[in-house]
């Protein structure tokens, strides 16, 4: 039987292994890598529907830097075919199968509890086992003894929504007021939370996106066109274990989910910084209209994100409106009249895809000296 | 030779009528059908790189309903090879291959002065010839008598430019209060005239959209990437010539352009009432987070232009930012949480991609009762 | 914590329900349908990547209309996790989620032996886990009491290729003799086997087609870009379990990928002549020669496979070579010369991507009276 | 005025110069430069839809080296407006237009008469006045004295198809023996004529493929969705006018339409030799089905032409029909069987999309040492 074996481990591993790699490259930040990570994932060893290691190819085909899988402690559908005891199982399984891969496996599990408090990832566990346990404020103390990173997931489900901002039950409070919650969802899927924001902000936080994916991430995200998971954006001194959790920790985060960034400003305002650049900003010798004084400035978006800035200055622009969408890894070109000639420019923008804040934008100036 | 010219009358027939028709439909407004005309286009007979039976099957193929050919009549460079006399002539040739088709031809010049008082179009010509004399005054004089519907075009070229505004002469500002003027391109080409939609609202002028185009559409517009050329939407009885002139004397227009529409808020405000519509808004049963206060509303935009509407209420979206983008004929699902179940909705939006006034946009309220 | 199992159950429904329906549909065949089956599929009860409801969610997307999942018996490599000991589990598992849905789920099997026998498909089984036996005859005799149709899997692996022509081992000849193996894979995942179409028609098999898929469908095959999983069309009375094994055991198959189409003649000729319809044929008044003797045929493929003609008459096409390919679901016109006007025309074409038998291709006969 | 003609000078250039290049670029074959020629051109000089210089422009829009404008001299439908009597107006204009430009414009026109001799091109002409004669055969004189090239223009329009030949009129006939013709359509527009190769080859005619366009090139050939005009292709030493005719007089030729290339196999041969490179070919170690004697080859389509490749050896391909279809600018690869390995491979193929002769296509041999 041994050859069969053999045979077959070589036969899954060029099934598996055939993926057409589909990169996605954030520019470095003040010296920071920024590391693309889903943190909240499941597999079949909760309820999820695929073996763990289709979610590690699954991260590697779309680029990712980092993946933990976090199957429900507590909620088992499976158990009648799968009654393991070891909730590292799944983490053991996609260790194994990325080894001589570039992504980072993280072990990870969902506390799985009703309001309160709710559920709530642990990562960068070191034995998932140990928090069995029915009271959650053990389990909290247990994945702090463990050295995890703590986020609460989702926190409008269930019952918690109110106007926006997030309900905080005294357990919540507890958990948030005594240390044991590090991080918290502003992304999940395909919501965000206006009120995890606040929290966020409120409570020093880290914010994260995650797609709690159990399906395919095929079909909840429509990669083959174009699509992307929600994820987290870690800026890391290196793409290491010990890296990616000394930047959580530290709350160097930003949430991203399409054309959404959701951060605070000291991480989303040099993120912008590097991803949009100015190619060249001169006088047209002479346009149609023939004006010696309408600009022409081209705009790079130097990522996987599309960019929405809005003029926030008294220019007027020739040929569109206030509003400039600069779609993934493009150019745009601006073209701005200015009554006599200059001989730099400064036009304020506010970027309406990214969040510092409730219902709050930062703002990116361009500013460019200008050639003759 | 007769038999050579049956031949060829067929060949060309043939050769030119295989036009794959790309409709552009606006609904009815208020009882008027809204026709899509480009009322400023260039042909062989002044410095246009075509012939004028080609304006018409582009115009055609576009799905316009009116073009107008509207040669410079004093700026003549092919001069040399057709040394015609007749400034009716372009229009003649355009009218006689448009006879069978669906779209309409007006006889139309473009009086091409330097300023004062610039480049200014005349249609609905009874008699183009008439309009050739030294004095500009004097020209527009004629074009009056003729009944012809006389506009601005560039108001922005070659000088008159200053922070936004139009510079007027003592001249332009002759022909504006003696009512010889009754329209201004607040588009033209790539370029929108933030300046000309003052003069349009304070001196009670048409707004215009045209293309100006003196090579081929398709060059200009990239339409078969789904582009489309500038023109003005007209808001006419019938689609007849009478209905059309009847319409422009009326300034029942707005001016069009990608996803900018320019006009005043009579006419762009019932128009986004119709391109806008509500196909069903109801609280959804158990969407993921099974909250029972996630509102569930479908828009469809029922036209060719995309729409930018930012939300203006203190309701919260779930699944995207304020900022809502509907791209043309397709429908766009939103998510709105609100704090209990409601029996109506209202929430007013900012239509970013339309302008009524300079640096002002309409207000289009999304108002509906709300399904069990 | 049954109010958890109650809210969760309903999560993962509406998670694993939101397909987009892909349909493939072929057209009536003689009075049978034309259902599409994939009939060897793994899931993570042997070595395959995905829960078994995955599988059935997949081939709903995909507009199949049966699957069978068949993993190894005897090949368990994930058993430290998953120690079932049911065989039949995995049909089980996928049963129950399909039955509100359009899809029929199969019981089946994949014998897993090296050579000889090799590997071999059981499907319509009774109970699986009575196949659990050292001896591959006795096996194949069980899987014939219990009424399941038996088909040899991927015939050129691992060691009997030679020349194109499958090896038979005096066992492979012991169980086609017997009557125990009633078709073969003539399409397994990206391989055509010419030798096994010799085998089916020497030997009367059904000719099937499979995926073989371990991991994703879409990974293998680029679903979203307008890819396909190979299948076995299936000629069967009614879309139900009894009427497909009925067709089955009558061998009424054809094996489709892509543009291929691989079986008996008296299936694919038939089959084609609903697929492919002429749509017109007359002569064009005056195209640009002027020539009265040029025919127009219309042709249609009313199919998602890919048609290549070719021209088997002495006649000579205008404006094409005498390959004419029809893409799915598309028309294409051929212009055909004729010497002077004729009542009927006849033009056999060669139908390249449709395979009879080794190197041979089915023709088909354009026939048609001509229009004035 | 002369500021106006300094200003719209300036404003026609950048309006027809913002061109984005549509490059095609055949290899270099035999040392000669592989030139891309349009010799069959219409323009507003007779009953084209377009000023010359649009000529230019779409040429080098769509990546040709060559065109020349061949308005008719008989027929001018135009005459009315554009009563010229210089029939090399045309030329001068394009040429002109041309000078800073990256594409030759060689003066031509196109004789037009009722059958016999029907419609004859003549290009590299000194003075296209002098043509103008009553006696056809007077001007096929003329044309050859002042050293053009001559060529049969869509030989079989109107009246002289009979079964796929072209019928010879006494005229045509003494026009060939006597050396007054040098080239002759097989391809115009989207015709090909097959009887036109079999003259070409009889009477050694450089085979020749044109546009004939009268409208837009973009409406009759699709070009922004990829699609191309017909075009000759001419083996010159240097893109110099005098090379370009000294390889016409010398017919070194191949017409080219989308996948269709039709000239003399000393020609077409070459080239495809030039188009199609093998990229490697190596035994798989362990592909899928475990054998080690499938051959892996990789074949690279280096240009705009789709190749159509049939197998003409013994051997059976693994993934694909005995057919392959290499899309322009793309690699392909197949999978051979052999029943041992070797140490090299030779496999012929025809080549279907390539004709060089009646019904008659060239075989290409993919021939290869076999890497380890």
């Amino acid at each position: 039987m041994n050859r069969f074996i053999l045979l077959f481990g070589l036969f899954i591993h060029v099934q598996y292994s055939t993926a057409q790699d589909k990169k996605v490259n954030f520019p470095e930040v003040d010296g920071y890598k920024v590391l693309v990570c889903d943190p909240h994932i499941h597999s079949v060893f909760s309820d999820g529907g695929v073996w763990p290691t289709i979610r590690v190819e699954e991260g590697i085909r779309e680029g990712l830097d980092i993946v933990s899988i976090t199957d429900h402690l507590e909620y088992q559908p499976h158990k009648a075919d799968i009654p393991h005891i070891n909730r590292n199982r799944g983490y053991e399984l996609a260790k194994a199968f990325a080894q001589e891969n570039q992504i980072l496996v993280i072990n990870g599990s969902e506390v799985t509890r009703e309001m309160p408090p709710g559920h709530i990832n642990a990562i960068f566990l070191q034995d998932a086992n140990l928090l069995l346990n029915d009271d959650p404020i053990e389990v909290m103390k247990e994945a702090s003894k463990q050295g995890a990173f703590v986020f609460w997931d989702h926190p409008s489900w269930p019952t918690q929504l109110e106007d926006g901002r997030v309900k905080l039950f005294e357990m919540n409070q507890q958990l948030l007021m005594g240390g044991l919650i590090h991080g918290i969802e502003v992304i999940n899927g395909n919501n965000y939370y206006e009120g995890a924001v606040e929290l966020a902000l409120t409570y020093n936080l880290a914010m994260i996106g995650s797609s709690d994916v159990h399906g395919l991430t095929e079909w909840d995200y429509s990669l083959a066109m174009g699509g992307h998971r929600p994820a987290t954006l870690i800026f890391a001194k290196e793409k290491t274990s010990a890296s990616v959790k000394e930047a959580l920790q530290a709350r160097r985060t930003v949430a991203w989910h399409n054309s959404l960034l959701v951060g605070p400003e000291k991480y989303v305002a040099p993120l912008l910084q590097e991803i949009i650049k100015i190619q060249s900003a001169k006088y047209e010798g002479s346009f149609r209209m023939g004006e010696a004084t309408v600009l022409s400035i081209i705009l790079e978006n130097n990522s996987e994100v599309e960019i929405t800035l809005e003029n926030a200055s008294q220019y007027t622009f020739q040929q569109s409106l206030e509003t400039v969408v600069i779609p993934p890894r493009t150019q745009k070109t601006i073209f701005v009249k200015t009554e006599k000639k200059l001989k730099n420019i400064e036009i304020p923008f506010v970027v309406k895809n990214a969040i510092i804040g409730v219902k709050k934008h930062p703002v990116w100036i361009l500013k460019s000296p200008l050639a003759e």
